[in-house]
């Protein structure tokens, strides 16, 4: 077995859902040397998180946020966690609805996505600086 | 290490959650040589899903449904991304709530599920054709 | 490729979100043997999940609680699925918006999550016994 390990700092998004497919390869060349494997990414946060969705229209980036507003509102009267401000506790429960990985099969080389598949950042803050991410890639 | 990956092509389902570890457990009959490891299924669209729940009664797939759409629902005032239709956007958010993969540990050559545990394969859509899988099976 | 894999019994928890990171540490002392690698602890339950989240003020475990009983209400008038109580189809949904399993690097025989980050069992039943894991770790 190959196993690749890469930890890498992305820059501040503001909120919102955003595709970080390219990033997450650049990160990890060695995805080449993998003919069937896996390719982990974890988020080291518990206000931003990890998806696969849509790698297409940005439309549907802008629909996840507004819908995930109505679903874990702001300052819903029953939050006490509430000292890190109102986007703060909404935030851990996105992140938590979301995921903090994604598994992505490694075939020949490659990901092996779907055709309008790409990997979300999910920037459930408003004000974050940047993110660490842990990229594992495995197989043989 | 050993790893096996295949993809397999699910028949159209109509939309719901639908039961498919007897699906996935004919497409990878190498489970057998694997007496410690992990099995990956991954989906490889946007607008289904997959999930680990009940076995057994149908019903809690049908409540599935019924509350998802409720959580998720069309025609939302706020939804841009419109143009493919009122179930698209809804889809693609289910999808994620969901996941994209589920992971199972596998254990003396048999995916080591609880008793009442099964995958679902979970079609937001309402009028898709088949979804492609990949399955991964890996350890030693 | 080094693979370990173990099953623990978790004690009866409340209903509601509960730290366990370091239950599953001791229940996998193996990791220290792993410099690179992954750890997946898997539940074995459709009404119990599992998730990453902040690991310091209690109060977003509370507001976790308190907002994923609104999200998935118990009662809701279509459920048909209630002759285990109005706890039952509740856990099952949260259950799988949540996930049955976790995934995080290993790194230098250690967990690599970030400052704030803990593995978290969701408790969804009122009255639950004890639940089972599958921890499994691998690498090299």
């Amino acid at each position: 077995m190959i196993f690749f390990q890469e930890e890498v700092r992305l820059p501040s998004f503001v909120r919102g859902f955003h595709l970080i497919t390219d990033t997450v390869l650049k990160a990890m060349p060695q995805i080449k040397q993998v003919s069937t494997g896996m390719l982990t990414v974890f988020i080291k946060h518990t206000s931003a998180s990890l998806t696969i969705n849509e790698n297409a229209d940005p439309t549907v980036r802008t629909d996840f946020e507004s819908h995930i507003n109505v679903m874990v509102p702001e300052d819903a009267p029953y939050y006490i966690h509430t000292y890190e401000g109102p986007d703060d506790m909404p935030a851990h429960i996105k992140a938590s609805l979301m995921g903090s990985s994604v598994q992505v099969p490694v075939t020949q080389g490659r990901l092996n996505l779907g055709t309008w598949q790409g990997i979300y950042l999910c920037e459930h803050r408003n004000n974050a600086s940047g993110r660490s991410l842990v990229i594992s890639c495995f197989g043989h």
